[in-house]
């Protein structure tokens, strides 16, 4: 099987669609369980801080709009909104503002190459919010001015907008030779990577900053590495010599390299910011190593067929995906360095 | 063959998705020269009668939503919005407010089994607007209140929610017996399809009425019949002989049973109300059967296969389709009572 040398396009990656065996749909376990357990932690801000026109004084929103960025198929992204609907409603309730409880309006956004129809045909029925899917990329942007009033993204932000042009370009010090010979460049090709994940987060946080309300909500969980690990350590960006030349456009942050980018934007005050216990989160994953690789496996299935042809056969498509998932991705995840992270962020007033 | 008795689902008959032969996206060429030719009668209207902060008193609105209902999967719906959207920025410059031109969101509407996926890849890369999907009947709620500054709808509300019930119930006068015996009950079954089209309306306008801004406008374009003309002389709604029992939910209405359901409603006052002219529509119809069968021929696609099941050859689909068109539809088209009428309406103030 030979891949292609480079990865040119500038990336539009959607989850797996359908719902055959591989499906994101009936892959994410492991978001499931993460999403749960950051349920009550996300409604807690949201009781104590959310703060547009929430004041007895001040009247709410007639409309309150939601975004969930990176969305997939389904089901998690239902029981993300749900939840947040729900503490928007229990915040007006403690304040005695029932009778204020605006509607709701949740947008849910991925790649236009992700599978919408399959995402509206399994809306809930009993959903109490107006549904729209927005098509794009979430490096852009996606929304109105000043049209949304709280936004979600749940195991989403590690995927940059592309592989980094330096890694595919032969003139490079950066360039990853791969294919046949492991590259030596492996410091050059981590920081082409760094320098893209810092681009992407600042068109990110920029458009971001666009759409949000002032005192809107931003709740991340994202997976990344820990604070003072080097990307190296943690199983290392590309591994050329078990994926050849293809290059996945991944990097894992660390909480600290995330809340730079955010103080460097100016524009949102970090609210919360929270490594989710590995017992919660990682452990449900280590019990059952399939629960991690599965959902990346569905990820990566566009990637591949994009990258390698639609023509590829089955079997050489999933011996070679799961070549990927053990030794580029396990190795990430089994080097005890990888965790997830909450964050909370808050659209800070306009100066 | 055989066709199933009833048709008891209340009814998503998306277009044929895709981009086959027999897609909307390449069979759609009817309703592109009438569109074309609305342009301008269109443009007219927004310049001349738009007023939702619009004069130079008040401020326009930063964000103008537009929502096409019934949209498919293009290319006509993305014409129809890129031409309302030219209307309004040409209005504000003949105002001197070309500073004041708001970010414009346009919110495709259609069921939620029509091929979203197919609209998303093909929406033009070098549009002026923020684009969403938002997946559902237009018989219902579809958008937060007050949240829509223009609606447009071309050649879907012929459309009915559902097959009239009684049509489909034994019990009733109205029963459609079909497939074998010609119905004597041609009249209950014409009043069972125009009591569902009134209903139909009510929905239609009530739900409309709570999301569009006072003052916002909605534009229509409408196939149906001459004023006057009796369903049955149309070519009738149901050709039991020829189609079996299989029920055609569409209702062929006239401009005038369309204005008294607007004017039943109370919510909008009619603002232009225009038979489009024989030669520019029907004429290009008449040149060329297919031109308007094929429309026709996708639009009914979905619909057949719920009914008949997606297992039916494609041979079998494609005779039984033809049947249809050339005894069901062209009789109403070829009877030179059929016609195409535009209707602006706008929002009134509420009381």
């Amino acid at each position: 099987m030979e891949a292609k040398e480079n990865c040119k396009s500038s990336a539009a990656y959607p989850m797996n669609s359908g719902d055959g065996p591989y499906s994101y749909a009936k892959t994410s376990t492991f978001q499931k369980t993460v999403i749960h357990f950051t349920k009550e932690l996300v409604q807690k801000e949201v009781v104590e801080k959310l703060d547009i026109g929430f004041s007895s004084t001040a009247s709410p929103p007639t409309i309150f709009s939601i975004a969930d960025l990176g969305c997939s198929v389904g089901p998690n992204t239902f029981s993300a909104v749900e939840s947040i609907i729900e503490a928007v409603e229990l915040k007006l309730q403690s304040q005695g503002l029932t009778s204020k409880i605006p509607e709701f309006q949740v947008l849910f956004n991925d790649h236009a190459s992700n599978d919408f129809n399959m995402l509206f045909k399994s809306l809930p029925s009993n959903r109490r919010y107006y549904a729209a899917g927005v098509p794009g990329s979430f490096y852009g942007r996606l929304f109105p001015e000043a049209s949304l009033h709280f936004i979600h993204s749940s195991f989403a932000l590690h995927w940059l907008s592309r592989v980094p042009k330096a890694v595919t370009d032969k003139s490079s010090p950066a360039w990853n030779k791969g294919r046949v010979y492991y590259s030596n460049s492996r410091d050059e090709v981590i920081e082409a990577y760094k320098a893209q994940y810092q681009k992407d987060m600042e068109d990110f946080l920029q458009a971001r900053a666009k759409e949000v309300v002032c005192g809107g909500f931003m709740v991340f969980i994202i997976m990344g590495i820990a604070n003072g690990i080097h990307p190296s350590e943690a199983g290392g960006i590309v591994s050329e010599e078990t994926v050849d030349s293809f290059n996945i456009p991944i990097y894992m942050t660390t909480p600290h390299e995330f809340e730079t980018a955010v103080k460097r934007n100016g524009c949102f005050s970090v609210e919360r910011m929270e490594v989710l216990p590995h017992e919660k989160v990682n452990g449900v994953a280590n019990n059952d190593h399939q629960i991690i690789t599965y959902p990346m496996r569905s990820a990566l299935t566009g990637l591949i067929k994009q990258e390698i042809g639609e023509e590829i056969v089955d079997e050489l498509f999933d011996l070679y995906l799961k070549k990927v998932e053990e030794v580029y991705l396990s190795s990430i995840l089994d080097s005890g360095k990888s965790l997830s992270f909450l964050v909370v962020l808050k659209r800070k007033a306009s100066h």
